[in-house]
């Protein structure tokens, strides 16, 4: 239903991004990137709820090097976000880094970003260009201020200077932190240049502000066709922001990760069970990746009808429950078993 | 920054939509309507928490009485939710409903439509013309199928019948469980028609799941320009609805209530104590109307500089915290201590 804007496709590792690729999920890990147990051990969490490119802080030559270590043990592509040292970009892409993400407005002179570009071209690593309102370019700043056309300038000039080099797998971020900024910010670039989009919202905030932030603004673009990879960014466990960029790529389904679950809009009686029982089946459906369809209905008269068209469901109401398959009643057990049930079910359904 | 579409406009009650009108915030009791002492405590906390109109379903005449006591006592408009019976849509206009919503699929024929419209327009009732993919009528799901053109004819062919009989204080929705369908629908209808639009996505589902989705399919039609006033949809009690519909006023930059906190992206050391502290800060800044911002630091070095724009801070670490105002810092204290202390100052200086 979406008319997804067209780009030219690049790798990062074994990832495709843009030209018709899927919309890939991206997260950042907040370990301390030079102890790489505990980087290794969060990207592989990352990589089992659903992440699929992750990007690792290049603090210093150290961390710089760990990337050897790290995308041998990555299941994942592995960027490296680097600021401000362009010596430790060419360290990174020579210890294995996918693909690197550099900052037009902190990495310096044309030969630095020559240094670079050339190394990433002898490696086979792709770059992002990681345009950030809160550091933007002073000259453009003095110019323009903080505004779309600073954010699309800064990488416009950025790409004819990398193209200039001969290098052209590069994918585009143009973050900032208020949602119609960045809104506005890719709806231009994105008219301008086929340059795949990495999109998101910086500093979003905690889980409940940030889930409502990124999802109205990557929302908005993935609806209106712009993105080709996306990161959630949430103050806290990165795991999390990979959970809202499966619930977003659900809800505007383009990709579908795990059981969708259906839940009747409340009436007065049956509602505290109803949100308590939905709740509880989404928590223990998380785990799942098969994309059924779980219906959770407040009303054990209608729930079958009114979920027919759902895998699985089940009615509560009046201390009993009903288990349905495909909008047939397969069981009636007791309402405090019966997720227990269903999901006993699903496991001899061998649904996982 | 956003180039809101031009709508006419149209009162409920006190509260103008479209028009220019600031776009207002709506959300639905789930109590039964008949218990008119539920109803009343459940609308006066939707208007604690920022609700400005609301609705209640009508499901029989006792229902339609009810809404005497109920405007009567309410500090916002009430909206009659009507579907099938016109007879409950007259008496409760009757009984003083600041608005209607009737469902152009199921509140039958010309003559009932008729007398809905008179008494509507004998008492200063404005109508909703709720269009919703679930109940679209027969004749259209034959030809068409559900489609975003078979909910903007049905709302088109009730508009028409209702201009017809000399009346025009309409608002529309049309509402769809998936997002790319009601993103679609109300785009469609948003060229051809200058009504004002309540905009929404139905049956969204738990808190997690339905901010997600309502903070995607809302925000990208109000990002776009389209929306007068909208309901977050979710599977719970209602005051969590408004609690998101700000948050994403907010992140939009249109509306404010309340405070912004701000938190920096998390780094190794101080992250979990971190995320506590923002959370904490959020949970208790929730009771707050002010639009202060706070912003929640990590880092006691960087923290009053990073954070320098925002009216109050924290910077934690070490055990020991960091108060600034306006950059400046004005207290240091135990870790345990800060949040309160924080609140107590917010006291001292007259924030509620």
């Amino acid at each position: 239903m979406i008319n997804r804007r067209e780009s030219k496709q690049i790798n990062v590792g074994n990832v495709k991004i843009g030209g018709g690729a899927p919309i890939s999920i991206q997260s950042m890990t907040n370990t301390d990137t030079r102890d790489i147990e505990a980087t290794n051990a969060q990207i592989q969490a990352l990589y089992e709820a659903g992440c699929e490119i992750v990007s690792c802080a290049v603090v210093d030559i150290e961390a710089a090097k760990a990337f050897r270590q790290i995308t041998e043990a990555s299941s994942i592509p592995v960027i490296a976000d680097i600021h401000f040292d362009h010596k430790l970009a060419i360290e990174a892409i020579e210890s294995g880094a996918h693909a690197i993400r550099i900052n037009p407005g902190n990495i310096g002179s044309a030969d630095k970003v020559k240094a670079v570009v050339e190394a990433a071209k002898a490696n086979g690593c792709s770059i992002r260009v990681g345009v950030n309102a809160g550091s933007l370019e002073k000259d453009l700043l003095k110019k323009h201020g903080v505004c779309a056309e600073s954010l699309v300038m800064s990488a416009e000039s950025h790409i004819r200077q990398i193209e200039a080099l001969g290098f052209y797998d590069m994918k585009v971020s143009l973050k900032a932190s208020s949602v119609p900024l960045t809104f506005q910010a890719y709806r231009m670039f994105a008219e301008k240049s086929d340059y795949p989009l990495h999109i998101g919202v910086t500093e979003a905030g905690t889980f409940f502000a940030g889930s409502v932030k990124s999802s109205a603004g990557i929302g908005a673009l993935l609806l209106s066709g712009i993105g080709d990879t996306f990161r959630v960014s949430l103050t806290g466990d990165p795991a999390e922001e990979i959970r809202v960029a499966w619930q977003l790529l659900n809800a505007l389904e383009i990709r579908r990760r795990g059981p969708e679950i259906i839940s009747c809009p409340t009436c007065g009686r049956t509602e505290i069970a109803l949100v308590k029982l939905a709740e509880e089946v989404e928590r223990r459906a998380a785990s799942l990746t098969s994309t059924i369809s779980i219906a959770v209905m407040g009303c054990p008269v209608n729930g079958p009808g009114e979920a027919r068209e759902a895998d699985y469901g089940i009615a509560g109401g009046k201390g009993n429950g009903l288990i349905f398959k495909k909008g047939e009643i397969i069981k009636k057990v007791s309402e405090e078993k019966i997720i227990d049930e269903l999901f006993g079910i699903l496991v001899d359904d061998g649904i996982n």
